[in-house]
């Protein structure tokens, strides 16, 4: 009999079982296809249960990805302000959590990503359900260009992340943020708000 | 234009000895310090053995690296034109060796890199040589400000390949070469000719 963690609460092998099978409905069918019933009965357990164990469908797909930070809470703090800024914003927050103590499941869900053909799923639905949750609605952007834009934003992001807390290249490595700030906002913001060049 | 053969020449084991000393010394030392003396060494071998085999200490890197490209080859072209319009024409190299059958050993070796530290080290001197070898002499770059600079083109580059070719995040991953061009190259122009927001 495995042993109960402190923190969670139910059975460890009934959680894990839900956490399987929540995985590959999300990386197989996405978030909106994959349903609570259809992950409970693949896990052999009640709806209920699932519901008991982590909440919503939402929360259950963020204990799959055991992501760094909680986005319904950061996003909304970011946006809350509008446009303006938000590079500079989004590349200060994203760095205070790359350099607390999350950046360390961070760095391992961006290798397990990069690895592994599975989590690379899990992560694209994420990115996508995350953004039109929480991102699209707070800016007054052209539906048309979002996703392109969002896309062009986490090149950015994902590569600050790599060639810093991953690949550790230097002067970048242990630039102090505000350098970072200052470089890489610029990007970010025109990414999000300025003339990317579309021509069709 | 570098030589190329169906066959490589000489004794795959002795190849192979080589090579694995070679990675230890330019990972451990870096690639001044490790001398073709030490890895043929290393390697039970005579250091002509080393040289008729690989070259120069230079090449012998490169085929440690399996690097997709030859910088030798290529960063001569891209800086032939000068400062001018170089974010657009490293943006559109990069994709055009990314979209060809060499973005393939590309991808494996973007995956080393980010889950092996040895392979992460042998990728943070080859840049570092890469560059002080090919692009700062052709640059008119103030010396103090190019590592930095040099380092923000890799967060942008790195990240390019990772969105659109490993985690193939949409619209981005199979977004025309001209779009992405249009969108980034701005930004890898910026982070070598442009204000980066430098205040020392």
């Amino acid at each position: 009999m495995a042993r109960r963690t402190g923190r969670r609460p139910g059975n460890p092998d009934t959680r894990e079982a839900i956490l399987g099978a929540a995985r590959e409905a999300f990386a197989e069918r996405g978030f909106d296809a994959a349903s609570i019933r259809a992950i409970a009965t693949s896990a052999g357990v009640d709806p209920a249960l699932v519901h008991h164990y982590f909440g919503t469908k939402e929360q259950l797909f963020k204990a799959c990805m055991n992501f760094p930070i909680d986005p319904a809470e950061v996003f909304p703090k970011l946006l809350a302000d509008g446009p303006d800024g938000l590079g500079e914003r989004l590349v200060r927050t994203f760095l205070a959590i790359w350099d607390s103590p999350a950046g360390v499941p961070a760095v391992a869900l961006m290798r397990s990503a990069l690895t592994n053909e599975w989590t690379a799923r899990l992560m694209r639905e994420f990115v996508a359900t995350q953004l039109i949750r929480y991102v699209l609605p707070r800016l007054d952007m052209d539906p048309a260009e979002a996703p392109l834009r969002a896309s062009l934003v986490a090149t950015q992001m994902a590569g600050l992340a790599m060639i810093r807390y991953v690949l550790k290249l230097q002067p970048l490595a242990s630039a102090p943020p505000e350098v970072v700030v200052a470089a890489i906002g610029p990007t970010v913001q025109r990414y999000v708000t300025g003339d990317i060049g579309q021509r069709e």
